[in-house]
């Protein structure tokens, strides 16, 4: 058995590229006591994971040499805790590789749902991220306005169609026709709008005409700006991400803050995932629900092989991608 | 008997200036059914004023030839209405004008404390904007580090004394050494520092090291900026004014935003005063109680005469006062 690995090769300076990483063969590694060797299944891709390269953040910062960080959904196959056993599927911290091993009290067991990949989309963070993001910061009523930037990506797109099934009117906003087009007919969001095209102001405004209520920011800059400035009073911004930033060296700041948060008297939240841990049992019981309902049409973007993770990456930040992406390292297990 | 009101000559594009303004002899205010004549004693001055020239905000933009609009304590001369009798003491909504009338049902009786002044202070909206941001956004515990921008204003004294009071750290941001050492000495704050000095951020780094809990923001702009990059994880910035973006003609975003809010979990909120008014007589009893034992000093600042209401607001723009600046129209009946 071999096992291959993914390596910080230099940390990125503005737009990341393939170069940043190497591939390399690592030992195979061996469980200490109280822990678990993993066999990577399926691996999450974020807009945070490029974060994460910029320095600290809620985690440490990535150093050059580092193997690239990652949360994975993977099968044990060597247990040297009581834990756990073999055959067991966790969910756990793990870094680009095809095995790792961690403590056992450190990773989760998770069911056995079929696909696995339901564990990173629609149960995992991005349906979690979603589903915690709205309701515990934006608290939507029925009849409000939802705008939602990145709809097309994994969260948005959650997003929106939980926030239609409790009776708001959703507005997305994503890159090109194209992916407006699939936000629409295959998410069904109201209306979803082309950041590219001219006219955001005014496009956005013809779609809310009774204003924004709530906005579920992925992407920061200019389009933040945008949305403040059609914000109803007391209206809820919940700060999930930055994605436009993450790839400038010299951001740019909304230049109606904090003015449109006094005088509209806006509330801005930024959460994690992990902020809401004790209420995820109660995320998955909903999800599931809207799903089994038929108001969640779960879209996930997989991108076959360890060695594509750089570019699932890279194309991700540059908005390739329609739904939840995620890399498939080995296949679930029969 | 005459009455003298000053009008917007011109609405201000950048710093404001006396030109922008006219005073000249009005008509005396005759009530109709249902109103009271007032006669104006004191007035509020705030740096809200400013952005009120600016265009709509949580209220009516004011245009060119109106009389400024303000905040005052007044006392009835003349009653139309079973509401209110001739003597009784009234916050109402006003002008910069030494008689008003107003709809009985719309002023706020007062008690007739002395000096009247501490309506305006203590138990008007300095003293209750500080109260309910602080404690209803800001929601501060023991230990914790708040930090405070202009300090030495109206809003961000009582800030200050008030979380000193409830067992936090307190630390001002004021403009000069003079304002500083005042904020320390005659507030009672554990460190101020002064803006205008270089090196801002290592200056609140060494003031604050245990990070910043909750960050009272009365100015925006790059002092935002440093305050957010200094925010513990789950920290409150309580946004209150930004009165370093009124007068300018290019506002500057903190380039920090929404980056450092998502990363650190922040929460941003924005108020006015009378969001809270359901929760006033609570505000106004913690007030009187911090003051009777001692850990509130009411510091006031005080210019004579309607004629000086332009230059009293100009002046406060520019960082002059110390503690609640209002302008006294007429004397407080004996």
């Amino acid at each position: 058995m071999t096992n291959r690995q993914i390596t910080v090769a230099e940390l990125p300076k503005g737009a990341l590229k393939p170069e940043h990483f190497t591939l390399s063969e690592a030992e195979m590694p061996t469980p200490g006591a109280g822990e678990v060797l993993l066999r990577v299944i399926l691996m999450s891709i974020d807009a945070a994971n490029r974060s994460w390269l910029q320095g600290a953040t809620y985690r440490a910062a990535v150093r050059q040499g580092d193997a690239m960080p990652t949360y994975a959904i993977c099968e044990v196959v060597e247990s040297k805790s009581d834990r756990l056993e073999t055959g067991d599927i966790v969910a756990s911290e793990a870094t680009w590789s095809d095995y790792i091993t961690a403590p056992a009290h450190k990773v989760q067991k998770m069911p056995k749902v079929s696909p696995l990949s339901h564990l990173i989309s629609l149960y995992g963070i991005a349906g979690k991220t979603a589903y915690h993001g709205l309701m515990s910061i934006g608290q939507p009523e029925p009849g409000q306005t939802v705008l939602v930037s990145a709809a097309a990506g994994s969260v948005g797109g959650f997003v929106g169609q939980i926030a239609k099934a409790l009776g708001c009117r959703v507005v997305g906003i994503a890159g090109g026709p194209e992916k407006c087009a699939w936000v629409k007919q295959t998410l069904g969001f109201h209306e979803c709008i082309d950041y590219r095209a001219d006219g955001l102001f005014k496009a956005i405004r013809a779609a809310c005409p009774e204003g924004v209520d709530i906005y579920f920011d992925n992407v920061g800059g200019e389009i933040l700006e945008t949305a403040l400035n059609l914000m109803n009073e007391r209206g809820r911004v919940v700060c999930c991400g930055a994605i436009s930033q993450y790839q400038s060296t010299a951001p740019t700041g909304p230049r109606n803050l904090p003015g449109a948060v006094v005088v509209k008297r806006l509330r801005m939240e930024g959460f994690i995932v992990t902020d809401f841990v004790a209420e995820d049992a109660k995320a998955v019981r909903a999800l599931q629900a809207l799903t089994d309902a038929g108001h969640i049409t779960v879209t996930e973007d997989i991108v076959e092989g360890l060695e594509n993770a750089p570019h699932a990456l890279i194309g991700l930040l540059n908005g390739d991608n329609k739904g939840k992406r995620m890399v498939r390292v080995s296949a679930d297990p029969s």
